[in-house]
Formats: structure tokens, sequence, C-alpha cells
């Protein structure tokens, strides 16, 4: 059930001068589909920036394909090679040249609702089903898919790529060149709530102790009254929910890019250039640097600071502040070094168990120390 | 690129009379909008409500303000203030009092699909794109923004606010005052498999081992035939995810609130004023107590019973039943001073190693136990 | 506030003959809907597949039962009775036939938008304000709830049941009996980001050690010109997200389940019938095998190996390749025996401290090796 799609066409003499890289052979030669050097037949560019790719490049019935700086490309039987230096960037430049467009109409799809005095730029192209707020103003080249709803009042700059289902609350405020993937929601409440008396969290937090004997918490709502305002060349993934601020907003810098299913807390700040990845939970108030990597599952509690260029492992537990340039591991998050000696000391014990015994077997039983 | 937005005006006055705090100065002094002291300026009210904020505020523009209750207002020159007792409770109120209600026209929009046979209460404001079923029925002043979809037979009380993109399946039944998130889902099916033979999980569970000798399995479906029953003033977060029940309902009771990306699996039972924080997942047919707070990330394994009162730490993974009136940690979840007990011991382990070290080099190398 | 529901039919014996079961009695009865034990009356099958339940079926006005196999029927005041022997596997039998259709109507809806060159299989129901894009492919006896969005070129096998809100991305080719719960994203853009030079994830890898001497990254992204490819009789869960490949296609094979809210990563490769419980997340480029079970909130790292038959316990943290026929948990995941010898390893610590000093006070104090 193989399916024919619409394919993009490039020359190897173009797409080296993309990549910055060499073309070499038969430079005029058209490919219109990158593949993975075992699959790649004619008409194929295959993707074999690395030598262990070279077994199955020479295989294969490829005529083209993006090497490494010093491959012998004429050895695997090529018609034509780009040579490239390093390998994950040229995917980014290979990626962006066959990358095909949504599947959107220009101009803005009949069954759209959009406020009257909402200001959509040029260029812009909205599909089925989406619903545009009061005072909205969004730039130049926007493209919003189906099903999108963006309510009052919010600002979102040029050349936005909106996927369907996203969620844009009121007042948000978004930079140029904007991504969202599917069903990520902008601007929700903040999980915050009060009890008129002292509750129980509040007891444990100063005595350490749950007595019962707190009132039965009525709890309020704190509503937010801020927004969610976000920088330039920010992408948000898939069914990620960012809650809105309480009196200020909540802050994304430029650059910074989350995952699917990431959950960003009320009044949180995120700094510039900043990778957040699946899962990752950050509590409101908490503040986080630029430049740092916060991988899978991650959860950073509230009103922590996790410094600039920070790296925390997979499921790390952040409950205390990070300084800057620290790589945190575990829970409750630690440096690395210190996890990794914790791990350590955990399989020792029962070596030291045997030593001890040993020991005990080896001295007299009466006290010799007073 | 800073927008006008609609405001909400108050005296100084009102705000202290809905707040149960006192006002002082020229308490008919109208201000539009609660800001961060440093921040505040005249028209502005600063929320100054802790000694800590006094340096922003003196320096601020400020001309009126919230402080806490023996605050020497004049000496921030202000014009007036408002003087509060708990804090973070005041800030509810305030919230409340300058809260924007969503862009949504009163009425039914035309591009909404209603079944005729629907009952929709007095006040009722539907957005576009929001499909409702056969038989449902919803209590008066609901407001129901763009792209919600009820499915037939739902019933929902008075005063629900269910923001965009919201999906509640069929069936599902609803108390008063309702708050839904955006993108959340109320009664997807339950995750609930059975193979004709005995698998490898079960295998696992009598044995300890996986043999690879049982069957390879073949999920069959177990439907989910119950559905899902909400108390009163219960909140769920954007794109959390609730299960309906197999046989029953899956149950969350008044007063409790959901975070964000919460996952509550199929008959699961939650009781009254309960915090669940974003990303918790709570499994099959668990049982949550009363005045429990499940910090971020939580899991909570199926058919475990965590009694009332109990707090959980965040990323606590709860295999087993909790006691009421515990705080847990850690995994699997331990009481409190246990799991602090254990990150203790790990630290010893390498001094632990030191000393023995230099008493297997004191002591005979010859066994004198017997 | 009860409320009356469709409900569907059946006789005693006509349940047997489906459950493969003993029908006993007035197997003529009939019966509407499976009720807990305790709670049935007149009308309801009690499910009481277990002796447990034994004591709340004697004291319920049940007059029909699904039992254990050699249960002594008539002891429990009913008129009928199906005797049966997995219990578990009847559940699936029970649901299946009291199951109730979603409330769709057969055929198109009005407000639905279906570009002229897709392709609908016989038999369809599709629901208001769903899009079909161009070339898609729908097989026969689709069901398609509100507001689902279907890119173009997507290929859907027969019999699909999709439900509200679902978005599914240009490319993606899913098989047969397919069932998408509410909210689920198939097709979203991979989480990959490339700096030119290298970054300070590739420095700590490298070196171990973060020194904020790499150049500030400037994350430019790798686009998923790949796709999602899903085999048959697969699930995905309420709110899941998964992600396109970046160059060939993100693969989950026949048979396998995926829960709430659970992350798929770029270019995973998920075996046959794998169940993927909720709030699990997989990061790019991972390999899942066959028959493998995933507790929840588990986390797998980019283009690790997890093989066939393994079983993982919740929150497990699977940094590293597992080996087939394993059950690991923890962080970092590792073999069951090994984490529980972890645990016993830190509550021994205290003890093995004492003993320590016991034996300190009793070895003289200078050095006796040499």
């Amino acid at each position: 059930m193989e399916k024919k799609v619409s394919l993009v066409s490039h020359s190897i003499a173009d797409i080296a001068a993309q990549l910055g890289g060499q073309a070499v052979g038969q430079t005029d030669l058209i490919v219109t589909r990158p593949r993975e050097p075992a699959a790649a037949g004619p008409g194929d560019l295959a993707l074999a920036m690395d030598p262990k790719f070279a077994a199955g490049l020479a295989q294969s019935r490829a005529e083209a394909a993006v090497l490494w700086a010093d491959a012998d490309w004429q050895s695997f039987g090529l018609k034509a090679a780009i040579l490239v230096g390093r390998s994950r960037y040229a995917m980014s430049g290979i990626t962006t040249l066959f990358d095909l467009p949504p599947g959107l109409a220009p101009g803005i799809h009949s069954m759209a609702v959009i406020d009257p005095s909402a200001e959509i730029g040029d260029g812009a192209a909205i599909g089925p089903f989406v619903a545009i707020g009061a005072n909205v103003r969004i730039g130049a080249g926007v493209r919003i898919l189906s099903h999108v709803s963006i309510a009052e009042d919010v600002i979102i700059g040029e050349h936005a790529l909106i996927h369907a289902g996203v969620r844009i609350g009121a007042r948000v405020r978004i930079g140029d060149r904007f991504i969202a993937q599917p069903g990520c929601v902008i601007g929700s409440d903040g999980f915050s709530f009060v009890t008129p008396e002292p509750n129980a969290v509040e007891e444990m937090k100063r005595t350490g102790r749950i007595t019962g004997e707190t009132a039965a918490p009525e709890w309020t709502r704190i509503n937010s009254l801020g927004a969610v305002r976000i920088g330039d060349d920010v992408e948000i993934g898939a069914n990620a929910a960012i809650d809105r601020g309480t009196v200020s907003d909540t802050k994304i810098g430029n650059g910074t890019k989350l995952d699917n299913l990431v959950h960003i807390g009320h009044n949180v700040q995120i700094g510039e250039t900043t990778l957040i990845c699946g899962q990752v939970g950050i509590a409101g108030s908490a503040v986080i640097g630029d430049r740092v990597v916060l991988a899978g599952q991650v959860g950073v509690a509230d009103h922590v600071t996790v410094g600039s260029d920070v790296i925390a492992g997979a499921q790390a537990g952040i409950a205390n502040n990070v300084k800057p340039e620290t790589m945190v591991m575990g829970y409750p998050a630690q440096p690395r070094e210190q996890f990794m000696r914790g791990l350590k000391s955990i399989r020792r014990v029962p070596m030291l168990s045997e030593r001890l015994a040993a020991v005990e077997k080896r001295v007299p039983n009466e006290d010799v120390s007073g």
C-alpha cells in the first residue's frame, strides 16, 4: 500500500551549496528524497555522513549520497556525492531543503470564525474550524492549521506555524517564527489554591509532621491575571501546557524549545536557547536560565532557580537551586559525580557487610577502647 | 508592542471590604491593575503583602498597595493602602476582583452543533465549533468555549466554565461550578487488556521471573461500560485525561483539583478537597482519600489505597498502600523520615568503608571468634 | 439526578455462548446491565467471578450473575448464572457484549470539511467539525468523531474508531481496527535540534564536564521528513503524542497498545503486542521489542534498545540497552533482583554502622597489618 506523495527536487550542486559542502561527480544530478543508505536507490539522496554507513551504502542501489568530509565517494559506485563536515548540522540543511509544507490553502478558510477586530498579516493561510478572538494581531506569513483557537487580545509575530488544535489563551504575546505542535495549550490558568486557614502542607513545611489537626481545606482559587509571553524562534511540543502568570506573565525566552507533553506552571521564567525535553514538568514560579538542557521527565520544584548552562539528566527531580554550569541527576537532584558516587556506594554495601563480619570474627569480644 | 486590554476598576475601600482588610488613606482611589511592587505605578495596586517587598515598593511609583497587617504604609509614599492578614488568601480575593471573564458572547454561536434533545440552562454562552450530543443536560450560567465536544447523555451542573477543546465522553456526570482547562479529556476508555491464557506479567507477579514460555499475548480489550462521576467545585487541568470505569464509574469528589497533564486510570476513586499536581499518574482502581496532596509527577500503582491527609513528595512512586496522615517520598514511596534516613545512609558509605579498612589493618589475621 | 441511558439486552444463554461459559438455571432470562455484585438487582448481570464477591452477591437483589467455574450458584438465590474459567478474560467478552457504540449518526456530517480527493470507505460515520485533507484514504466501517483532523496523504485501514479531537499528521499510515482516544496526536514533528558548533551537551558526553566555553547554542531545526507507520489492532491513549521520523518513519507494530499521555519520540521503533502504560516517555530512535510491558511513567533514553519480553516497573529510567526477558526497575534501570538488593543495602547501613563502631571499640589502636 505504498502511496505516491508530492516530492521536492534539488540538484546535487544546489544541495551542496546550501549545506556549505563539496559537490563531486555528476553535480547536475537531480534527487527527490533523502533516505537511509541501505534503502536508497536512483533518485534518492543517501544520507551516509558517518563511515558506519559505508557497508550499507556500498550494497545499495544509491546513485547520490551525502558523505563525510574525506570519504572515497567513488568507491561506493555513486554518480555524485556531497562531502560535508559536521554531519548532524548537515541534517538540518538537508531536511530544510526537502521539507514538505503543510497542506494548507492560502487565504482564510470559509469555515474559520475570525472576529472583525482581529488583524491578520499579509500572506496568511488559515484553515477550517479556526476561531480567532477580538483584537488579536497576527504577523505576516502566518500559517494556522485547522481547529486552532486564539483568544482575545493575543499578539503573534511573523511567520508562525501553528499546527492543528492548538489553544492560545487571552492576552498571550508571542514573537516571530513561532512553531506550535498539535494540541499544545498556551495560557491555561495556573494551579494555585489557598485555604482561609493554614493547611496540612504548610504544617508539614513548618513542623515536618501532619497532625490532622489543621482545618479541612477549602481550596480557594487564585486566578491568573497574567498571561504568557514568548520570545522569537520558540517551539512548543504536542499537547504541552503552559500556564498563565498570577500577576505578571509566565515567560519563555528567545530560541527556547519545548518538547511534547511538557508542563510549565504559572509565573515560570525560562531563559534563552534552553531545551526542555519530553514530559518535563516545571512547577510554579521556578526560574530556568539560558542554555539549559532538561532531559526527559525531569521535574523542577516551585520557586527553585536553575542556573544557566545546567544540564539535568532524565527523570532528575530538582528540589533545590542548581548552580550554573552543573550537571545534575537523580532525586533529589545532585551533581553528577555525587550521584554516581551514591550508586557506587549502594553497590559496595554487601561487600562491606562481608568484610565487617570477617573482622568481627577476628576481634576479641571485650571492649578495649577505654 | 504593549497592547491595551480591557481592565476592571475598583476603589481601595471596595477592595478592602472584599478582602476583609483595613483600608487606609485616600480610600476612594481607583485602581485598575494589580502589579508586582517594583513595577507598579499610578492606577496600579501594588501587591506587597510581605515585608520582603518593602524595598521594591519604596522605589516604585506606586500610589496604592496591599500590605501586611502592621505595615507602616505611609513610609512608602502611598496615597492609600489595604492592610491584610493571611497574604496568600488575600491573593485569592484580589485575583477574583480583577479577573477578566473569557471573551465569549452570550447565547449559542451559530457555528455550534447542538442536538435538539439537549437541554442547556439559562444564561448559557456557547462558542463556535462546539458539539453537544443527544440528551445532554447542562445547568444555568454555563460558559463553553470554542471546539468543546460533549457526548450523549452527559449531565453538567450550574456555572461550569469549560475552556476550548475540552472532550467530555458519553454519560459523564459533573456537579456545579466545574472548571475544565483547555484540552482536557474526561471519559476516555480505560487501558485494560487481557489475554486468553496467563501472560508474562502474571507469570512475573506469581513467580518473580520471565521465562518466555508464556503464550504470545493477544491483548483483548475490556471495554469501559462505566463513565466518570465528578462532584461539585472540581477543576481539571489542561490536557489531563480521566478514564471511564469498567463497570462502575471513575469518581472524583467535591472540591478536588487536578493540574495539567494528570492521568487518572479507570475505576479510580478520589476523595474530597484533594490536590493532584502536574503530571501525576494514578493507575486503574487506585483509591485516594480526602485532603490528599500529590505533588508533581507522583505515580500511584493500580489497586493501591492512599489514605486521607497523605502528602506525597514530587516524583514519589506509590507502589503500596499508604496510611492516613503520612508524608511519603521516593521510589518505592516510603515515609519521609525513612526516605531521609536512606539518603543519609548512602552518603555515609564511603566513610564507613574507610573506617572499616582502618580497623582491618588493626586486627590480627586469625579468627578469634571461636 | 440518575439519568436513563440506552441499554443493550442479552439472554443468559446467549452471553454464556459468547463467553464459552456454562449457562445454568433460567437461561432465557434477559439482562441489560453488568454491575458490581453488591449493587446488582433484577435486570442486572452481577459480575462475581471471584469467591471474594460471594458475600456481596448473597446480600444483593441480583437474579443473574457470572460466577467462577465451580460456584454453588443456587446458594446465592439467583434465577440464572453463567459459570466461567479465566475471569478477567470473561470481562473482555462481557464488556464487548454490553458496550454502547458512540452516538454518531451514519454518513458524513454537513459540518465536516473533506477534501474532494479523499476516499472514504463504505459505511463510514464522520461527525461534525472533522477536517480531512487531500488524497486521504480511509477504509470501510470507519467511525470518526467530532473535531478530528486528518492531514493530506494519510492512509487508515478498515473499522477505525477515532475519538474526538484526534490529530493525524500528513502521510501517516495506519492498519485495520485502529482505536484512537480523544486528543491524541499522531505525527507531530520530532524534537531534534543541532548547533553549528559542538555544544555543551556534546561536551558533557565527551568530557564529563561543562566548561561554559562552548559557543552559545543556536538551535537549528532538523525537520521530520518521515511520517508514522502503525500496524493493525493498535490503540493510542488520550492526549498521547507520537512524533514523525526524521528520514524513515516512526513505527508501532501490530497489536501494540499505548495508554494516555504517552510520548513517543522521532524514529522510535516499537514491536508487536507491546503495552506502553500511562505517561511513559520514549526518546528519539529508541527500539522496543515485542511483548514488552512498560509500566506507568517509565522513561526510555534515546537510541536505547529494549529487548523483547522485557517488563519495566513503574517510573523505571531505562538509560541503557535491556536484554530480552528481563524485568528492570529504578533509575538507572537495573534488573529487578539488583534493584531489590540495592534497597536492602541502603536499609542495612545504619546497622552496619553500629556494628562497625562496636568493633572499633574492641580493637587496639595500633596498626597490626604490617
